[in-house]
C-alpha cells in the first residue's frame, strides 16, 4: 500500500485507464445505518400498512442514484448497471433502519461505489421524509459488505450483524 | 410527532406546498466521518503536500452535490443555494477524516437536505480514491450539526466534539 | 392568433423573455390516460395490496420529473417548484389507468409543462413495469386540465370525464 | 401472464437482473400525435418556411431525451444508444401531427422506453411552443409501433393507420 | 486586484455567499469563433436552404447548456435565467460562424458564465456536426463582449468586429 | 467532401447509425488556450502554492464534462470513457494557461468531442473563477490535437507549439 490510483505521478487526480483490465461478472453489496428513534420507525411502519411510500420513496432514490453515480463521484468511471436493488430491514426497538444496496454488472470495473451511494442517497431520503419528527436522526456504518469479481477477488466485511461464512 | 409530513392523507408520497412559507436567512451545517487507517491519511497528506487533489476533488464534489440535492431526493424542492463549502480536518492517529458542509440560502425552505447531500457525496468520493488502499473505510456520523432561520428557529445538535456554545 | 412565441422575428428558436412579468400564484393540473387490459389492472391492484411499487414507483417518476422540465424541454425556463403531486384512479373493468398531476408555483411563469410532464413520465413508468405483459399498452389524452394564476387567468378543459363547474 | 416483471417476490421494485441476456441488434419505433387545430398546423409549416424551428426543436428534443431515459424511468437500465431518429408528419387539415422515433441498440435489453420517451418529450415540445396558441392541444396514441430483436422477438402493433405488412 | 474570489483565506475553493448582493436587471452577452473552410460553410447554407438543422441544433445546444451552467462550472450559483438566445453570422469567404449568445436574469448574480457556456455549446456542436467534413476546425474568441447590472456596471469588450458605441 | 454526416437526406438532424462500425481503442487529445494577463497567472501560482484549488477545479469541471458530453451535444453518442484526463502549462510571461485533454474509449465511435469539451470546460472553470480579476479574458484554441483509433486513422494536428513528430 503506497499510493492512491487516482493521482497521477504528479498528483494530479484522473480518472484511470481502465481500458487493459478484463470484463468479469461484478457484484457490490453495501450497507447503511439510519439511527432514529423507535416512534419514528413506528410511523414509518404504519405508512407501510398504508402505501408504504417511505420505503418505496427511499428504494427508488437509492436505485436512481446508483444510476447517476459517475455523475456524482468525479473520478468514477460510466458504466452498464444490469442490476440494482435496495432493502430494508426496519428494528422498532432500536429504532434503526438497516438499508442494503446490491449492484451487478458484466464490465471490466467495480460496482462498488455504485451501490454505496445507492445506500447513501436511501438513507438520505428517509432523513427528508422523517426529518420533521427527528432532528438528531443520524447516518452511518456505510461501508461495503461484499464485493466479487475483478482481479481482487472475493472480499466480505467482517462484522458483528454480518458474520462470516466461515 | 405524529404525521410524516411527505405522505398526503391516503399515505401517498408528495412534494409538499411550501408556497405560503415565508422567505427567510437559512442556514444548515451538517458533518460526516470517514474512519480509515492511519496510514492512508498519511497518504492523502502526503498528495496535500503535491497538489492536494484528494481533499480539493472530494471539496469539488460535495459543492457539486449540493447543487444537485433535489434531482437526489424525490421530494426535495428545487432552491437557490446562495453559498456551499465544504471542509475537511484529518486526524492521523486515529485515522479519520472530519467533514463539514455548509450551505445558504434566503428563501422559504430549509437546507438541510443540501449541506447533508454535500457532506456525504464528499465522504464517498474520498471512499473512491482510497478504496485501492482500504476496503473497509467507513462512512458514520452523517449528521445535522446546526440549522437556522426558518419557522422552527435554531437547532444545534449536541455532541462529544462538537460542544454546545452554553 | 398569429404568432408562435418561441420564435424570434427572423423564425429562430429562443427561451423568451419573462423579466418583465409579474410573479404570481400559479398552479397546472394535466392529465394522462394508460390504457392496458384488465387483467394488468388487476395484477397492479394485487401489488398495491402488498408493496404498492408500481404506482408508488410512478408517483416518483412522475414528480421527479417535473422537476427535470426545463432540462428536457428546450425553451422552458428554469423554475422553483413549490409543490407537485401526483395521483392515480385505477378502473379495472376498462382497463385504465387516470393519472392526474398538479404543479404550483409563486413565479412569473406558468406550470402546465410541468404538470404535462409528470402526468406524461409517471405514464411512461406505468408502461415500463407492465410491458412485459401488455405490449399494445397506449397513452393518451395528455391534456392541460386546469391553470390558475397569470395574465392568461383561470382556463379548464371540457370534458366528459371532467365536467365543468357551471 | 402472471407477473410483473419489475416486482421481486416481496413486491419491492427493483431494476431486474439483465446479465444473462444475451446481446442482440435491437430496434423499436414509437409513435405519439399532437392534436391541435388546423390554423396551428398552418403556422408551423410557416415557420418551416423561415427556419424551421419548431419541428427542429422538438426532434432534438426528443434525440436527447431518449438519452436520459434510465434518468427519468427509475427501473430503465442505462444502455448505449447506437441510433435514434424522430419523425413527423403534418396533416393540416386534421389539426394533426403524427411523430414516430426510432432507436437502435446493439445490446442485452430492448429499445422501447427510448423509443416512446423521444416520441413523448417531442410531443410535450411542440405543445410547449404552440401552447400561447391552444391551450386545448392534446397528446395521444403513445405506444410501440415496431420491436425487433431479443428473445420475445418481432412485434407489430396493428392499427388504421399503420397497417400489418401481411 | 489581488485576490481570486473563489477561494477562502485558507485557499480551498467555495461557492461565496451573494445572499448580501442585489437584485437588478443582469444581461450579458458572449461571442465565440468556429473557423473552419469555405466550401464547409456554402454546406452549412445548402443545410439551410433545407431543414437548416446544423444551425438549430447549435442553437438549442446552447440555449440548453446555458440552462445547465451551474452543473458543469463547479462554483457557479444554479440561477433562474429569465432570457436565452443564441445567434449566428455565417462568413463564407472567410470560412466563419460567429456565435452570439445573450442571457438576461433579475437576480443576484451576474450571467456571463450563462452566455460563455451557451456560446461555447453552440461552437462544440457545430464542431460536431462538420467534424467529418473539417478535423482542423478551432474555436476561438470566446469572451464576455458586455454585461449590465450588478455593482461592477456596464462593461462592453471593445475590438476590431465590435466597436466601441463612442 | 460533400455531405453533413449528422444530417438525414431530407436535411433533419439525427443521431446516426453506429452499430455497424468495428470496436477499437480510440484516443484523443484536445487543446484549449486561455489568454489573460500575467498578473492573473501569477494569482493562480501562488493558489498553488496554498491548495491549489483553482487548477484542481478546473480539471475536475473538465473531467466531470467529459462524462456529459452526449448530454450536452445533442446529435453524440453515449459512450463509456475508459480513461479521462486534463493537464494544464502555465506561461506567466505571456499571461497564458495551455489546457489539454485526453480521453480513451475501447469502442465504436471517436473521442474527440470528449476531450474537446473537456478542454472547453476546464478553460470557461478557469474563466469563472479569475472573471473578477480580468473580465477580457478569452478562450481560444480550442481543437483536436491528435486522434487515433477508428477507420480514418491517425490525426495529428500541425502547429507552432505542437510540432510534427517527422
Amino acid at each position: 500500500m503506497n499510493t492512491l490510483t487516482h493521482l497521477d505521478q504528479q498528483g494530479a487526480a484522473a480518472m484511470v485507464d481502465i481500458s487493459t483490465k478484463a470484463d468479469s461478472q461484478r457484484l457490490a453489496r453495501a450497507g447503511a445505518l439510519v439511527q432514529t428513534r423507535p416512534e419514528v420507525i413506528r410511523l414509518i411502519e404504519q405508512a407501510l400498512l398504508k402505501k408504504g411510500d417511505v420505503l418505496a420513496t427511499a428504494r427508488i432514490a437509492g436505485i436512481m442514484a446508483a444510476k447517476k453515480t459517475s455523475d456524482l463521484i468525479p473520478l468514477c468511471h460510466p458504466l452498464l448497471l444490469s442490476k440494482v436493488s435496495v432493502d430494508f430491514q426496519l428494528d422498532a426497538a432500536a429504532g434503526q433502519i438497516r438499508i442494503e444496496a446490491c449492484c451487478q454488472l458484466s464490465g471490466s470495473t467495480g460496482v462498488e461505489m455504485e451501490a454505496l451511494t445507492a445506500a447513501s442517497v436511501a438513507a438520505l431520503t428517509i432523513y427528508d421524509m422523517c426529518k420533521a419528527v427527528d432532528k438528531a436522526m443520524t447516518i452511518s456504518d456505510i461501508r461495503l459488505l461484499e464485493k466479487t469479481g475483478g482481479k481482487s477477488g472475493h472480499y466480505k466485511y467482517q462484522s458483528a450483524w454480518e458474520p462470516s461464512d466461515a
